[in-house]
């Protein structure tokens, strides 16, 4: 299992300290969605030369020109690029496409897909890296979280592997660890700690 | 009626050239999303900066996080951004959110939207500024235009405009006019045309 530390609205700068005290705890550093919008590609760049001992995943959530945006964020040096799963699936073969190319991998996003079961054994056939069940920023205030939408595609996807993103924390951990996913994905929970190197270490901790 | 150009694959300096050259004849530029995932909001705040007369319209396509990530768009001085109808409803209220307190425009993106029109009622009922129909780039090759969708729309929407995008050229754009929609995207038919000033004041002109 693979830790996965959600950077959106930290600044470069303070994202490079925050990698340098959980150093050896974090397996993927995501450039998030707002700090692509801000910032673009820069941030990967940097962060894929100051670290290239973890792996870089640009959440991108590519809905269109599938193969020409995730081979923008291959070639600034991603190693893993979100496509949403809503997006056609013309869109999710040309980013497949890139990655080839690219050696790199696709993360398909499941945000808001109504469809899930269904829409999962279809992006699965398709053949991409990872499938991930993801409560929106923007509902978790109703209290909804992912573990429900976790154990609805680890039923059902036999190629891809399971990852896992919305508000994760610590006291959330163990059961979705306990149902299984290779990539647990966590933002304001270490982000936003007092002790930002312990807690990721903790975390870690649960995954093993 | 106006005319939105949208600027995908251009360098900033190459954006620069083509508004001076199609001055008059573009309303609105868009930051296209796969210049935003290279570039964040540099272009935004450059265009902006160059062409106070045009409407600048930041093509973020957000999926979360709307009212953080409109903002951002928003404070580059983007005067339109665009969330997708895919996303869940709290996402499109907090980026009608932003707009309120920035003083700008929302406009819904609908490509890939399955229920169209129950979505379309849904959606102008928020209050947002535009709904656009949309032909994914990555579905164009099929023959799919967006003339149909469009139709669909402007039958059902009350408060908000109309508006359209996706391989709009000008053997098409005629019964688009029409049709009708306050707002018309054009990209690779003026972007890549031998002659874009020509094109665009062309298209221009069919629209009035």
């Amino acid at each position: 299992m693979k830790l996965q530390i959600a950077l959106d609205t930290l600044s470069l700068e303070e994202c490079i300290i925050l990698l340098e005290q959980t150093k050896g705890n974090v397996d993927i550093a995501e450039v998030g969605t707002p700090f692509i919008i801000e910032e673009g590609m820069r941030p990967v760049r940097e962060l894929k030369k100051r670290f290239p001992e973890i792996e870089i995943l640009a959440d991108t959530k590519i809905m269109d020109a599938g193969e020409l945006e995730a081979s923008s964020a291959f070639k600034a040096g991603a190693d893993i690029v979100t496509v949403l799963g809503v997006s056609n699936d013309e869109t999710i073969l040309g980013a497949i496409k890139a990655a080839k190319q690219h050696g790199g991998k696709i993360m398909i996003d499941m945000i808001a897909v109504k469809n899930l079961v269904e829409r999962a054994k279809e992006i699965d056939a398709m053949g991409v890296d990872y499938i991930c069940v993801h409560t929106a920023f923007d509902v978790q205030k109703s209290g909804k979280d992912p573990l429900d939408e976790l154990k609805m595609i680890n039923k059902v996807i036999c190629n891809a592997k399971s990852a896992v993103a919305g508000g994760v924390k610590l006291s959330t951990i163990d059961e979705i660890v306990e149902e299984g996913a290779e990539i647990i994905v966590v933002g304001g929970a270490i982000c936003n700690a007092e002790n930002k190197s312990e807690t990721a270490k903790e975390m870690k901790k649960h995954l093993q």
